[in-house]
């Protein structure tokens, strides 16, 4: 079987081996539905708690903050629009490098009789501290700011926009999707902070597709996105996704006991990547702000992203031109135009994400092909001209 | 290993081994994100629409009109919350045997400025057509109800309902969740006679959890209930659960190919059961109506259907006192409320559903089992009195 070497961990992650042994069960003999009141039920039942208190473990959240979710998506939507049905609408805050799953609600809310106020960053892609003051002045209801960017890998410093925020009142959630696993997440330590609510998905981390949880502080008042059957404290109805939530218990599991040694591992890969791609020329996007270990954004001043893309594909390596999400999306990255990327060399942009199943071999091995592919990219490109 | 007898399939039905193999490529190598623009990716889009594809032969849709979501909830929500939002707010109705999925979401859009109207059905379960038509001189923008209930089994006239509510110009939804695998399901001939949606499920048919469409004609507009990376036509954001949907579509396919027999099986085994049930003395609740070929919701008056359903479950039987997703509640059921049951005798009810692991071998030891049950149970109330 042809397996391409897999460098778009950001985009999703392969199943982890122990995460599927876990989830099998509950994919043959332990079928039942959680909410019935009979042994196949309460089977069910122990297995989502059990898994509630892994998430909650992985999170540094109390079980009782963790709210299960399908998706990241539905998690980021379910607290935007949730808290803006328990509001008056007013003022929302979100950075304007967002992932769509935050800045479409915000745009939908916006259709709402919301006021939407989008952050600017700066040229590594942190929201501007200047700006930041004179949103708080207006006194928002509702901010959003993620801890890291799925494209750049650039972290916000959360701790601190939510301190300043604090004495505003607004409710301030975090989209925290591409910190799980990879860095150390105390929601605890946000919450002292004045962080309210973080998203967080399985995909991501080794866990199966199909669960996600927004952990959330209590104080908050949501309205459900989904309401039925008053699943998840009523915040989510219907069936729960128990294989799904399983996996996504033993991956947090997984994620809470390597998340240290993974960061060092990651960030090592990382180093010998960038090496390299500063040797080949590339410019790479955020490189001045702390970043995620295992992401890298880069553009080859006149090398077209897509196409780089698509050689390397074949060449049999997997790397995303753009946030794996949107990526039907030709339009040059919002996050880099919103970084004041020049439209030319945002259209060079090339994302590697690192992951588990990452080797240094495997970076050797890209580096040389990727070398080469630039090479006859470059003379293609001047027998054109 | 204990394995009760399931007789709960209207909850939530095993995972058919089928099924399982069909996924399981994509809980191991084949772990891309639909999105990315890789090989792994490519695997995961063709696999999503092979499923679209068999999704749409087991309802009569077209592939482009299967909207694909995390669940029945969500397909529901989705629909209502959905095409709300592209309205004015104007007269909602629902009929008062709907599941909390549409119910709810009815009762938060009232907040919202709609008028909501609960079309009253009879004795029987069914939409009352005296009281429809009164509600349709009203000019509804908005109608759901049900193609059969999860309690009862009992079946709604939707084709009549629906091509009587087409000169209003509404919009027309009927929730098939438990029609679906039982009997032939054909949204091309709905749709011809003014269903503008159904809302479908995998868990229900021998498919996994997490997976759900909502099959709906173009010319209505929705916006999305999770909005974000554009995925399904714009109508719900959030990375696909590929081993998901790849499951539904398997159970899909199965479910078309066994629906004629499979009918026709449930059909006898469930009239020995309700012979049995008969000579014991239960009441069997919408028996008069046209039901589902699988399901039982019946009563033995004086004895508690809670306190009767444990005892089942004790002796290895697993079935339901309520619905299962409202378990939780312990008033006696809406659905039998609305259908003017006595509260005394509706606190009795227990449902027994059928599906493709039930055997007439199961009903035959079921029904003395209960009969021992019942015994036990009558005696001790003899002496508590
Ligand atoms: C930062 C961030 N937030 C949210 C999401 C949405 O997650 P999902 O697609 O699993 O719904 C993603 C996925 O790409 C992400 O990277
Ligand atoms: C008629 C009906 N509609 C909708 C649902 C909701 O499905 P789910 O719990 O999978 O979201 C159910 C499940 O019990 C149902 O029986």
């Amino acid at each position: 079987m042809f397996a391409p070497v897999y460098l778009d961990h950001n985009a999703t992650t392969p199943l982890h081996p122990e995460v599927l042994e876990a989830m099998l069960p509950y994919l043959r003999e332990q079928y039942g539905n959680a909410s019935s009141r009979h042994e196949y039920g309460r089977a069910a039942r122990r297995a989502v708690d059990e898994a509630r208190q892994q998430v909650a473990a992985a999170t540094g959240a109390h079980a009782t903050e963790v709210v299960f979710t399908s998706g990241g998506s539905e998690s980021n939507n379910l607290f935007l629009k949730g808290a803006a049905a328990s509001l008056r609408p007013g003022l929302l805050a979100v950075s304007a490098v967002e992932h769509p799953c935050i800045a479409r609600p915000a745009e939908q809310l916006a259709r709402q009789g919301w006021e939407v106020a989008t952050l600017a960053v700066d040229g590594e892609g942190r929201v501007e501290q200047g700006a930041y003051a004179e949103l708080l002045a207006r006194r928002p209801a509702l901010v959003s700011v993620m801890l890291a960017n799925n494209e750049t890998g650039v972290l916000q410093d959360v701790v601190a926009l939510a301190q300043a925020a604090r004495p505003t009142g607004a409710w301030f959630h975090s989209d925290a999707v591409q910190v799980l696993g990879k860095l150390e997440l105390d929601f605890r330590a946000l919450n002292g902070a004045g962080v309210h609510a973080l998203s967080v998905s399985s995909h991501k981390i080794g866990g199966p597709k199909g669960a996600a949880a927004l952990v959330l502080d209590k104080r908050v008042e949501l309205q459900p996105l989904i309401a039925g059957g008053g699943q998840e404290r009523n915040l989510r109805s219907g069936t729960e996704n128990v294989p799904a939530i399983v996996g996504f218990g033993a991956a947090c599991a997984l994620a809470a006991r390597n998340v240290k040694e993974n960061r060092r591992r990651l960030a090592d890969l990382r180093q010998q990547l960038e090496a390299g791609l500063h040797h080949q020329g590339a410019r790479i996007f955020g490189a001045g702000a702390e970043r995620l270990p295992n992401t890298s954004y880069f553009a080859f001043p006149g090398v077209d992203g897509e196409t780089l893309v698509g050689y390397l594909d074949r060449a049999g390596f997997a790397v995303a031109s753009g946030a794996a999400c949107s990526s039907a999306n030709p339009e040059p990255s919002r996050v880099l135009m919103a970084m004041g990327v020049a439209p030319e060399l945002a259209r060079g942009a090339v994302r590697v994400s690192l992951g588990a199943t990452s080797t240094a071999a495997q970076i050797e091995e890209f580096l040389g092909v990727l070398k080469g592919t630039l090479e006859r990219l470059t003379s293609l490109t001047a027998m054109a001209s």
